[in-house]
């Protein structure tokens, strides 16, 4: 028997919960009260509800007084419904070559949304200013597609967060350009709380940094399911609720939607549980950085690690408690918390990798 | 004062639910305790959880071996699903003037799956073969757009049901045509406790009649949301998961979608609500078609009525108790019940009616 | 042997050009003697040569100082590249069942454009005013695609004319509803040399009734291939070279496109040509108006009849010169006239029709 | 006045065509010649004429009994048109970051044929089969566009020209994996005179090699106007002419475009044209290949050198005979000769690049 295959065998216990992403978790106690307590006689449909007001009220409140919100299902559905709102034919949308929008949409912003991605290299999923500047030679000719948004995603899909000024910069080269800016807020929750942890700090990289539509992701910040597409000025909105409707994204029974919401933004508990999970990857971080064979990326921002393990472990790990891959050719994985792990579960886990991947026994 | 204002100022107390739509009711009980027992710990998101694999069976235990479903979230999507796997470019979709993939899905079919609609004119929103045989003249013909699916709606959007003699009529001229034929069934529990409130009911106006694909309604149905696509035969299927993510149709957090079905498949849970929705407008019909300023259609079939009212009356009435306008110049409204209206809702609504419109006082 | 048998055995000399479409016909001479003109040397691709320069400038004079002329490839092509260039998503186009768009395109304006159409009944494939009045109801419904183009064919399919007047009340109140105007003028020729035959009847019921996007028609005017596309406002054209590359429009050696236009509006050629073709049509409805077995609709305002035949003349009048069927289960065809037939033709064609159909012998 | 004001102020004389672009040439002689003759009566329109059979037939020589032939207007069209007809919801297609389809065609795959482009890096624009492997991991997956098409340029974009084996190498990987292949040959009549000249030649790299269907470039071969797309197995294409409708690519008066196919594939005379222009750009690398100031790339293959220049004289040059830039940062650009293009020219041109360049004086 192997060393290895010895340890494989004498693993401690696993952890309750898994580390695969934060849309494996559940949602959040208090938002499944509030859209049981949705579930209260007739209400009309497709958001004509008290319940879908008060959403929308409680994101205005949150993006300012020229903002206009609209509940969606999904993410994807988010990012669709504001590319294709803010473009015409012809045009391009400017994005990292890591970009959910680019990876992780089978091509929904290409077909529905009918624009052309123009991925750009990034070692963080960040894009930088300069990138959009290098497109400039694109536009005015008819024979290329014309960049007109630029879509950055905060936390970044490699768990880099833009702090507000990088926002700001980015939203004047944009504009200057003649662009308008599209936050992937996916996991702006994230965003939010590794930035301070207040709504002041969320408007400081959003509205206040010049941004002009953001995807405003609450699944996986514990909702079971909704998202909403946020636009920060009301001439962009003109014509939103078509294409919600238009892209598949709205919703019939809207109050047990806005319900989710109206839990989650309450009390500022969509922050708190960011911080949580964010909290979480910070304290697994740390548990697991001295070990030598488990190379990570730079200090966590947010809810993920992206560590280079050894690639006879990493099997025997996932089966012990699953992850996903992240890059096979790199052995690197993807751990990532979410507003449910607990310290139990870091630690279990984090046992579990030095049990397994610990050099000096 | 006049008569009428006499009347409206001693209506008596009105009904508990409103009579605007199914969709304005919430959902079953058992829906939403299954959600809420499916808030445990972590699954693997897009569907790879045991909430979403039983709903699956279900449907499949439903349709038979050969068929495949997926969850997806609301009507408009799953229609817009089911003819973007079907069609490629160049084809076009018979339906009736009165479909809801024509009127109300906001041009969903046409620019998100790419297809021409054929409305064809029907008093009662059905479909007749003549008029797929009528289009015969199109096949072949590079400047037409060639109609490769019929897509008819099972109860129709004004509640007139298809036996399952005449979808199987429609689906051998359509397959003769070399046609597919797909089913819009959002009040597909509506229509089989119409046909006889049974899974053999159900079959034999679907698979056993030669359906193709089916849009099978779960939202009107009694879920807070949810509906399925479901294809028949399995070749048809082999896109069928990369279109869903494309059109924005796959939910991450998935078994709160799942756990829904599991429970509204459960015991013919969905037959007997949909049973009850259609008694409780059969009731309002009988209690109601008596009155000479009451002219209904035929006596309903499932869930909802159209009747024409005297014009005067009709705005205090929807003050008492709502409904929505179906031809305003013809003064025709449409009064339509669901899983939750009561007896008592019934007759309180009808004595509303009877108080206003009576003539013999 | 049969009276017809008979007579169809003793057809006199048939036709020397048939009357099957103008798109039958050839190219006007001078058309293509500029084309071969231009095959002199290099020239920039994608119009940047002198040719296209004066076929834009020639087109800006014709429709005024704040218009803007693009050159397209083909009907369809200039038809789908107005409406891309004016539509956005969620965005629905009112015009006639007969319109082109409609029945011709094999879909190109829903799929390519990504419009819906809302073809209206029309006895002569003209839209009236109170048909543009009759959509208000969808305005402003999320569930409905927005009625935001109106497309009027200039002649209509069915031979129609719409005089300045009329054009001007549908741009009123097309304009008075928030939508545009779109006049297809695949046979504009046509529909000029009926309204006076110059340049300022083609301004009447253009830029100066309000129209806001012309689909100039050429090919069926004499050339070998071409049309453009005429935006009325500067406004309306900003976008519109994104969108003629995107819809594959754009000519690379763009002069050979460019050359034929300078042609065809050298000295009214396009008018003086399609009031030839207008004669042919009057006077082949003179030769046959009388006969009580030829049923044309009203007196000839362009270049087309569409008489009703006896049914078992159709065929061997048609084998012995060719024209379309119109409407087979009417008995109805379609014979037209193009800028190349001559007055022998239609004497011939006369003769033949009734050697063929008179009854008095 | 400084020495290059000095040799831009005696600059010898300049050629009679510039090296901007096979795309600025005119149509070869007989080309003109064929489509002139084809302007004779009537013809039925969309194809149903027989220099439209004429050439589908010629087409069918050069290709083999299981092709199939449509005539389109020009390279977008084409290429749109091919992928449309080969694709569904949910696909994408890989090709290099130098395709056409990707840099010069304004997003028309994406938004008219709904691909999403994966495009690979290449130093000379062609692909490589490891590249398609590469890809391996996005199929199956739901989140993913799925790679249905291989899109290649012969040859491509950077000059290079893919042997016959290279091109069997890539179908048997791209076949293997599930995908079709697409050649892009808006000049593939160059390459097949590079690899030897002959029809057998062409057919080594495309129909012998495994090909599926490709667009035939004509225009930059000598065309006015006009490309082909040839399906090279029969059930590629029975839905290829409603796409060619579809994507505004079907001519009416088709018989002027094939009419010029007729005389472009007679003897031949698509290879001379091209072994001409391709010898042209020898000539020209040899002249210039020594001058230590300009630094080519490899030898030519076909008709086009990407050379780098001392900046401070690219302008003069280019103001004295036309170029255009490939690279600015690189101060690279493009000389480019087509089959017009003459010794003289060529002698011309070389000596005033001497003139400007060479640093001996």
């Amino acid at each position: 028997m192997t060393m290895l295959q010895d340890r494989i065998a004498t693993m401690p216990p696993a952890p309750g919960r898994a580390f695969a992403s934060d849309n494996a978790a559940g949602a959040l106690p208090q938002v499944l009260d509030a859209l049981v307590a949705a579930n209260t006689g007739h209400a009309l449909a497709y958001g004509a509800d008290r319940w879908t007001a008060e959403a929308e009220a409680r994101l205005r409140d949150l993006f300012g007084p020229d903002s206009t919100a609209f509940l969606v299902w999904n993410g994807t559905g988010a990012n669709v419904m504001a590319l294709a709102t803010l473009t015409r034919p012809g045009d391009a949308v400017i994005c990292t070559e890591w970009a959910h929008i680019h990876v992780d949409e089978t091509a929904a912003p290409e077909r529905v949304a009918g624009v052309k991605l123009l991925p750009q290299p990034s070692p963080d999923a960040k894009l930088q200013p300069a990138q959009l500047e290098a497109q400039a030679h694109l536009l005015g000719v008819q024979h290329h597609a014309q960049p007109t948004v630029v879509s950055i995603t905060q936390s970044s899909e490699l768990g880099a967060v833009y702090t507000a000024d990088e926002v700001a910069e980015l939203c004047e080269v944009a504009h200057r350009m003649g662009m308008l800016v599209h936050m992937d807020g996916a996991r702006i929750a994230n965003a939010t709380a590794a930035l301070g942890g207040s709504v002041g700090a969320l408007r400081s990289f959003t509205v206040e940094a010049g941004v002009d539509v953001i995807s405003f992701g609450a699944t996986r910040a514990g909702l079971a399911f909704g998202e909403a597409v946020v636009f920060l000025r009301p001439e962009l909105a003109t014509r939103a609720m078509y294409v919600r409707k238009q892209v598949n994204q709205l919703s019939s029974k809207m109050r047990f939607l806005a319900a989710q919401f109206n839990a989650l933004l309450h009390d500022d508990l969509w922050i708190r549980a960011a911080e949580h999970a964010n909290a979480m990857t910070q304290r697994l971080y740390r548990l697991t950085d001295e070990l030598p064979t488990v190379v990570h990326l730079d200090a966590p921002q947010v809810n993920s690690l992206f560590p280079s393990l050894p690639p006879a472990a990493i099997e025997p790990l996932r089966e012990w408690c699953f992850f996903w891959d992240w890059d096979v050719e790199a052995h690197q994985v993807r751990w990532m918390t979410s507003w449910d792990t607990t310290a139990d579960d870091v630690e279990r886990f984090a046992a579990g990798v030095r049990h397994l991947l610990a050099t000096e026994d």
